[in-house]
């Protein structure tokens, strides 16, 4: 399965698990069903479905989705047909190789281990795991603006010989432009030997932009959900991306009129209002800041009455990484002291 | 004054012109009161004010705005301070020499005429009353997409003969991609000693992205709305223009934080929901079919029981041009029959 992915393009569908975030991750059963049955009937290559911080982390502190993991994948097992393949997404510390097994158990053929852009050494364990279960393990950076070409190349080099046989970055705080773009995915695709993923969020307005200038730096993988699907600004918008890489003359097995009936389902049953690069989202784009930040920034500031767009400077300055979410409310307090 | 254009940057706020379509051109005069304040507080350079479709546009064909263009003028202009100054557009045939000639008694400092981009030999005569009463004469080539690079360069060179101080073209269909920009804003900036202009539309998510590529190809006014406000998929975002011009290294005289306040008060009073990248849009920039016929082929399609992605596809193979709306309606009748 493998190696027909490294000469050709692969769109890995996010909806079902990172446009969770948009929703709090309270997606129903027949939500996923309706949105997983038409991703299919379109031909979407993988479908990625589970808790929006994936396998595990539905919990007190990050928050509960609705159904458990198991519901979610085998409701979605149930409704892919064709070449469509369904991937979950873990990162270590909310998800363990428990949770991978039991993914594997209904039916996952993609497994995602992600770690913060320069801690690809603590993918080892779940990689192996991965591939000892004989399903397909990639390997994603996260935050990957907060450190530079030479070192995500080094690292996905690193998560390559772990076993991932896709490695990539994601950029999680949308913070890229298409040059920076372009200069990380030709670093990592000259370091490996394995197809190259790119995910990107549209906090600058820069998403289908950057996932192109991706494409034409060499990644294979390119992730993004139905009308842009995800927290904030929200994610590449699936349709768009098809659209845009049909006209540019890739032929990566999509039918385009059925994606569009697909992303029509996603906007009528799944969001409750369309992804909006707002001023909010907009300023932790700039700054660098984890996308998934914003309702925590903007409840600890109006608390305060503090200005969000100066917490996330502050967070931005301070170079605070996703799951440091402790420090929004010092900085926030730092902030109402000052002024 | 416009020498000093020539190789800095100028961000035209379009807001209160071509976001009018998204509204039906109904804004009132605390909206464009409120919008204008904050714009000129930001040190917006030019506010572009009136009917979507420009001065002496309010019709019963196309729409009546709720005010007429001297309140619309006078409303801005007692408002705008510092450097900003206001603007017009004018596509000769929906207005007149005497619209013209009644903006600049209302105080209009910039005056756009346009015309569809094979079309520049009709924009002379209004261009020339322009220059007698001493305005900044600019001149624009609408649904820019349908002709090529050599030619676009060709009617802007004429347009600048006629007197224009400005030129450039607009993406009316939004579907353009970047490298399609940078070839013809290339060769128009080859063929012209004056500042080139270029204008966005967001329906393959491209507006920020294209205009990136305007700039740096050497376009000099760049034309956006706040929150990307107009029909459709949207225009260029303003605030995330700017934000991006700022962090790729361009000083353009504008307050970010101020604008990101602007953007607020326009998503606040003006907007009723932002724009979205829906199935339709996304249909009607690749197909390269004007934005404004969304609305009526929605109505025209749903009427009938046709598909209105097959409406746009079909539009797009017909090159139909803005004006030619009876179209619509025999291109609906036509697929009703086939089906």
């Amino acid at each position: 399965m493998v190696s027909s992915h490294i000469s050709q393009l692969t769109v890995h569908d996010a909806t079902l698990r990172d446009g969770q975030h948009a929703v709090q991750h309270q997606l129903d059963v027949p939500q996923l069903r309706a949105y997983a049955l038409a991703a299919s009937a379109a031909g979407v290559p993988v479908v990625e479905v589970g808790h929006g911080n994936g396998l595990g982390a539905s919990s007190r502190q990050i928050g509960y989705a609705r159904l458990d993991d198991v519901t979610m994948l085998e409701t979605v097992r149930e409704v892919l047909t064709g070449t469509s393949r369904m991937g979950v997404f873990m990162v270590p510390g909310w998800g363990t190789g428990a949770d991978i097994r039991q993914a594997a158990a209904c039916g996952a053929d993609v497994v995602r281990i992600a770690a913060h852009c320069t801690e690809a050494n603590v993918l080892r364990r779940h990689l192996g795991i991965t591939r000892e279960l004989g399903l397909e393990a990639q390997a994603v950076l996260l935050m990957s603006h907060m450190t530079g070409a030479a070192r995500l190349a080094e690292e996905c080099r690193r998560a390559a010989e772990y076993g991932a046989q896709a490695v990539g970055i994601m950029d999680s705080a949308g913070h890229y432009l298409p040059a920076d773009v372009t200069e990380r995915i030709g670093a990592i695709v000259a370091a490996v030997d394995v197809p190259v993923i790119f995910h990107g969020h549209n906090n600058l307005s820069m998403a289908v932009a950057n996932s192109i200038a991706a494409v034409e730096a060499g990644a294979r993988v390119i992730d993004a959900c139905a009308r842009g699907f995800g927290a904030g600004a929200g994610n590449t918008s699936l349709e768009v991306l098809v659209a845009v890489l049909h006209r540019s003359g890739h032929e990566i097995g999509i039918d385009l009129p059925a994606l569009l009936r697909a992303a029509d389902v996603a906007h009528d049953r799944l969001i409750a209002g369309p992804p909006v690069i707002d001023s909010v989202s907009l300023a932790s784009g700039l700054a660098g800041v984890f996308s998934g930040f914003k309702p925590r920034v903007l409840a600890a500031a109006g608390a305060a009455g503090v200005d969000p767009l100066e917490v996330f400077a502050e967070l931005g300055r301070r170079q605070v990484v996703a799951g440091q979410e402790d420090l929004i409310d010092e900085v926030v307090r730092g902030l109402k002291v000052a002024s």
